[in-house]
């Protein structure tokens, strides 16, 4: 027994990973690049690499291979390698325990869901989707049945799919928390209505507003070198080889400006998490984000706890001056700050507040509890998202497309993912509050040195990769365990900036 | 024996097509999108997936399926189907006939010598890239040894591979035929020296360029909805699924439009063969190219033939104008023909015009030969190389850079793929002449009708794709068998109308 057995494993590990490379930017061009007429083939070319790589991160030869490095990490005593196979043990439980034939029927399902669902929402016809949708509630519980755990049910088992250590028990324990803190912070700002501002008003010059996002990407610490930024309609961030090449995407509103500067600092926060993973462990589990929830939490420490402050504005606002000559000439900082942190319920989750945020959340993951306990079925839905919108945010759609058929998620089988954007929320909050002990970070933002935070990130945060998993890391970084009080002070604060005590 | 076995050697080609599509994507963001960081990860990716393809090309199963598929064929009295076999069995043949060790030793090769005539270039040493392309020889000539056949020597064999049925003897013949024809148009061009007009002076907007090209291609016919046109350092055209999904790539130079308008024809000609293979029989040979030679006639076609004509300014010149008001207002469609249309020799062969290019082209078929006959040794390339300049051109690079270092090729190992250039020309006047026998071009393409010709192409040679080999193809659709003297009157012509009688 010796490091060979490591050697082979990586080497294995190596061979999935190329293929993930290429999955990755085949998908990549899907969203940027490809011609329409390319749609078809694309599918097939990408289906046979994905085939590929099931195969071999299944393959019986990987796990005796890994068994043998199980037994030599054990006995190393070397802590990232105990992590390594753990994790590598993880993925290969997961990847035989679904056998093929699910595996092909879901995305089978996935790609007739999600034809029905847009279908269904260009059409406001939740009854046309509602059959596709109860088929992937049906086969997202075989699936968890697959993966069974003695300890979780069925929809904590997809929840631990995103959200590795997450309970549907915890997480309810969360919003019961959150959710009257945020009703009450809306209600105060319902008190105080306020109009946005004239100097946000459009147009704003489309490749101006490029130019600027990419300055301030660049300037807070996402590397062009290694990275891209391309215009999709769904903005995203992925990694045909972190830390290497990592590509984000915007979209741009010519009316308003923060859509494309807030979305490129948010995907510029999830690049900036993969291109500080760990090069040393290329290719293999250790060199990969270890959640979503802390994937968001980078996104929006960047987007909301940086982008959105006072000190953030104090230092880009002569910059965007240079971009928009004559437009921002006597807003203050302040009064940007103001302008871009607005707290309206609104019937649209990607484009609601960092306040309203959660309770669309909250919303969603009772809903997937309800169809996940047998307790809800998929025809009760529209009608139950439209009392509970009343319930959480006082508004309700007029129709299913700006309601329950808003989102695409559940066309593509994911259910428990919804709660990692709030947890993302939660870790982003800590984490601020972290740093801060450490670091003045208004008087460095102000001045336009992002280096230090980006640096405690890189070492607390992103150079973990997967060694541990997502609530140890938190309270390794910021010496604290999960506590949802350090956002609602947060955003309490927040509210008091934009709408007074 | 039933179509059974058909259907299984399609499968198991699609197998092999499919990976191809990736490769080509792979190689595509490369040269387009890809951040600098990426490189070494893609060549690992791009390693991985051509490893698994060239495993697929040589499996032993596909030769017995081979096997079963042309007994089936040969009795089945279906052409195409006996095409099909043919060009699998050409295929299989090549790829199990080259040993692993040989193909990895020539990938790895062609890198190191790719950087090593890069840095010979930069520093306009030919010494230092020397051994690298003696060792290029070396293993081109092993390569061939591989595929030894009995009619053909190595060159031949190499030129094949770029060529199917070609022989040097036969390249010598047209070489003898066209060499002292061109240098006589050089000898009277030279009479009567031309500056280029003031109108052609930039700068050129390159936005406006860009929208100009594209809209030349459209018109033409390149369909974007299978196609796409971005920005790279070498223009070029790949097809990540033919006939679905075929992108070309150009530059732009302020000074000289040109440049980018000729280069957009160009790929776009290329392009639109592949857009016009027949997808009855997506991911086999018979929807696929049938060779350089036939590709290079279709881009010359359009870019020569069509693009440098007055018919095509008469009806583009408006258009121009259109992008770029003021600039051309009085100059009419035979000036602008004659200014793009300028004979005079000079260095670089990718600057070169139509008439001196198949010197440049002779130059380098009969230095190749040398290389394979042992009659020239590497050490001697550049005094020869200023030698043969002096002897078809009349002029001598006073570096090697411009001289012996200025083309890729070599350093990839590619020998015996210049006289393709030569061959396109060839075919393509050929090309023009029979559709001037149904068409009258001159006046479709007056009045932008461009679908007859196109049509043409199309049903005569784009969805021939390798049912035939190239000079059949050629003479099936022409009517002629290869005849050098259609190119020689063609430019005998276009002088006539740049230089007068």
């Amino acid at each position: 027994m010796s490091t060979d057995v490591i050697s082979e494993l990586k080497e294995k590990l190596r061979g999935v990973a190329l293929l993930e490379h290429s999955i990755a930017l085949l998908e990549w061009d899907q969203e940027t690049y490809m011609p329409s007429g390319g749609s078809e083939s694309r599918a097939a070319a990408l289906g046979e690499i994905v085939g590929i790589k099931h195969k071999r991160a299944q393959d019986p030869a990987l796990g005796e291979c890994l068994s043998k490095a199980e037994e030599f990490a054990a006995g190393s005593g070397d802590r990232d390698l105990q992590a390594l196979v753990r994790e590598v043990r993880y993925d290969y439980e997961q990847a035989i325990r679904i056998p093929a034939p699910l595996a092909s029927k879901i995305a089978e399902s996935c790609s007739q869901s999600m034809a029905a669902w847009k279908s269904a929402k260009d059409n406001d016809d939740f009854p046309q989707f509602a059959p596709l949708l109860e088929q992937q509630v049906q086969l997202q519980k075989e699936f968890a049945d697959c993966l069974q755990d003695e300890e979780l049910n069925s929809y904590d088992i997809l929840l631990n799919q995103y959200e590795r250590g997450m309970t549907s028990a915890r997480f309810g324990e969360i919003c019961k928390q959150v959710v009257p803190e945020l009703q009450s912070m809306i209600e105060r700002a319902a008190s105080q209505p306020t109009t946005s501002p004239d100097f946000m008003k459009g147009p704003w010059d489309r490749d101006k507003q490029l130019a600027f996002s990419r300055e301030v990407a660049t300037e807070l610490g996402y590397d062009f070198n290694r990275g891209s930024l391309d215009l999709t309609s769904h903005p995203f961030c992925t990694s045909p080889s972190a830390p290497h090449d990592v590509r984000i995407t915007t979209r741009i509103s010519e009316a308003d400006f923060t859509s494309n500067l807030y979305g490129v600092i948010h995907e510029s926060g999830h690049a900036m998490y993969e291109q500080g993973l760990d090069p040393e462990w290329e290719h293999t589990p250790l060199c990969d984000s270890i959640s979503l929830g802390i994937h968001e939490s980078q996104s929006l420490f960047w987007e909301n706890e940086i982008g959105r402050s006072e000190a953030f504005w104090s230092h880009f606002l002569p910059k965007m001056r240079h971009f928009f000559p004559g437009r921002l000439d006597g807003v203050s900082a302040r009064e940007m700050a103001t302008a871009v942190n607005p707290v309206r319920p609104s019937l649209i989750r990607v484009e609601a507040d960092e306040v309203t945020y959660g309770l669309h959340i909250a919303l969603r993951f009772e809903l997937e509890q309800g169809l996940f306990d047998g307790s809800i079925q998929t025809s009760e839905l529209p009608a139950l998202w439209r009392e509970k919108m009343q319930e959480y945010l006082g508004i309700q759609p007029d129709t299913d497309r700006d309601g329950v058929l808003q989102d695409i998620h559940w066309s593509f089988g994911l259910f428990g993912y919804f709660p990692t954007y709030l947890l993302g929320s939660l870790y982003s909050a800590q984490i601020y509050q972290a740093i801060g002990k450490e670091i003045d970070i208004e008087t460095e933002v102000s001045a336009g040195r992002f280096e230090g935070i980006l640096q405690w990130l890189r070492t607390r945060i992103h150079a973990s990769g997967r060694k541990r998993l997502p609530l140890e890391l938190l309270e390794d970084a910021t010496g604290h365990t999960l506590d949802p009080s350090v956002l609602i002070s947060s955003l309490d604060r927040k509210v008091d900036l934009v709408y007074g005590n």
